[in-house]
């Protein structure tokens, strides 16, 4: 059974009805399943979590547009959190019997009917990518809704799909393949927040650190604590293990000690597996063929061996 | 769907012919599934590890009794391991969709079958004892198939099925049902045999240390270290990582340090996944709810939520 996640991000995160109604769309599809949801208010933004076969997918995807584009309306729409479009950033992820360019296919189909269907360009990015300067989903999200116009007419920045202005409510939207994404938070024993900034630029790869870690400091003031905030975006190259103990020893230059950590949503098993290896220095051990569950979805049950 | 483990111990590993006539009377049976088999040749003994719902799993152990029974006779037979019968011992083992009682239940009526059927003698033992004084393997197994019919003769032995006597060739057997067992070892660096038994003396239960701990110091001559070498009968409330933990103290009280671990056979994705949990100090972590992995597999595919 082939199964790929896809994690679409709405600019909508204050109107449960609007939240819901998406939500709504996606049970109607056979064969997709709605793992997960939240909306969060300040980001005013929502994020969906959802699995499936490509076919089931794609239809889900054009479902959630088409009740997304009629509620939403970008030039009315403030938050938080960055964004480009009504429906923001569509990644498909592979998960099991899948592989990346069975996604990055699926990214560009998607993107292909969605650009026809509804008129909003689509720029392709992370592993779909057309160009290697609009790979990060930063770089093109950059002026946001409200400088989408200016930055669309410049050089170099003509959408992969659809036309080459933006759709007037719906802005653009961001589609593509990615690895799962952990995001991974670190709460810190002090309330200095310099602590958290500096810890959080000594591990991010924009500033020097590791290859797949995006990384901020912010402060809990209802806790009188710091955090550092992740988005870990490979973790068999950049493990959780690795990232942790930089931070822990980061924090000690500091006199500071880690006082929890937090993963926030879906994680896979194998990034807290391979923690496990870590830390008990486990020798010559495969996790394919020495974790149960492993063992028992991997082989068909028949008695051909 | 209902996933049961069963791993029957057969008191033979050095005829290859009876050990693939075992194995293949389990292929032989629809719905079972033979997960891994090995023979040990100075134990002279098998283990293998079978997975199946209850009614599959009943029909492929009586089929091993079948070959077992015609091609193994313990009046010849001698090896390192200690054994009371041709098949010695018969563990079921709740995996998914199932719960211990079931397999109580099925430890049960497989022991009433084989007693009926086969004139086997039938201890039951760990979850589906009858008699606390009759919960340990070891207890049950101590004076082996030569002591048997002694001990069949003694106060508080008649078995829980089937004759009151030793069946001539092949003994008596140990069926029930328990939590998945671990077997974990612990590498040191260092030759000192006494320094591994000392350790294994202050984490095993028999000796004052954790509930579900058993535990040996063993000498790896070839490699010039000495081994912690453990069974782990309940991951859930003595988890590996505090047993890692204290054998690491233990181990520095001699200047001695960890070389690696080592995870023996089959181990359940939530015992090291708990790993994971405690070295990164993770807060409010559900596994149900946050691994990928247990999130497709626990509802249905379907659209009503």
């Amino acid at each position: 059974m082939q199964i790929i996640e896809c994690i679409p991000n709405v600019s909508e995160g204050r109107r449960g009805d609007v939240v819901e109604s998406i939500a709504a769309a996606v049970r109607e599809v056979p064969g997709a399943r709605l793992l997960d949801y939240s909306a969060d208010a300040s980001h005013n933004r929502s994020v969906f979590t959802l699995a499936g076969d490509a076919a089931a997918l794609k239809t889900a995807v054009l479902a959630m547009y088409e009740r997304a584009l009629a509620a939403i309306d970008l030039r009315s729409h403030s938050g938080e959190h960055p964004r480009l479009g009504a429906v923001d950033v569509v990644p498909f992820v592979p998960i099991e019997g899948t592989t990346m360019n069975d996604c990055v296919a699926l990214a560009k189909e998607v993107a292909q009917e969605i650009a026809t269907r509804f008129g909003v360009p689509i720029y392709l990015y992370e592993e779909a990518s057309s160009n290697p300067a609009r790979r990060n989903l930063e770089d093109i999200r950059r002026g946001e809704f409200e400088g989408l116009a200016a930055k669309m007419a410049s050089a170099g920045w003509a959408p992969d799909y659809g036309p080459a202005s933006p759709h007037p409510s719906a802005g653009a939207s961001v589609i593509g393949a990615r690895m799962p994404l952990i995001a991974y938070n670190i709460n810190l024993n002090t309330s200095r927040i310099e602590v958290a900034k500096k810890i959080a630029s000594a591990i991010r790869q924009s500033s020097g650190g590791f290859r797949f870690v995006k990384a901020a400091g912010f402060e809990l003031k209802d806790r009188g604590i710091v955090q550092v905030s992740m988005n870990l975006t490979n973790y068999e190259k950049t493990p959780i293990f690795r990232v942790f103990e930089t931070v822990k020893h980061e924090a000690e230059r500091y006199g500071v000690s880690i006082l929890e950590s937090e993963i926030v949503g879906l994680v896979p098993a194998a990034a807290l597996t391979a923690c496990a290896e870590y830390y008990l220095q486990i020798a010559g051990f495969s996790a394919d063929a020495q974790i149960l569950e492993n063992k028992l979805r991997q082989a068909p049950w028949t008695n051909a061996e």
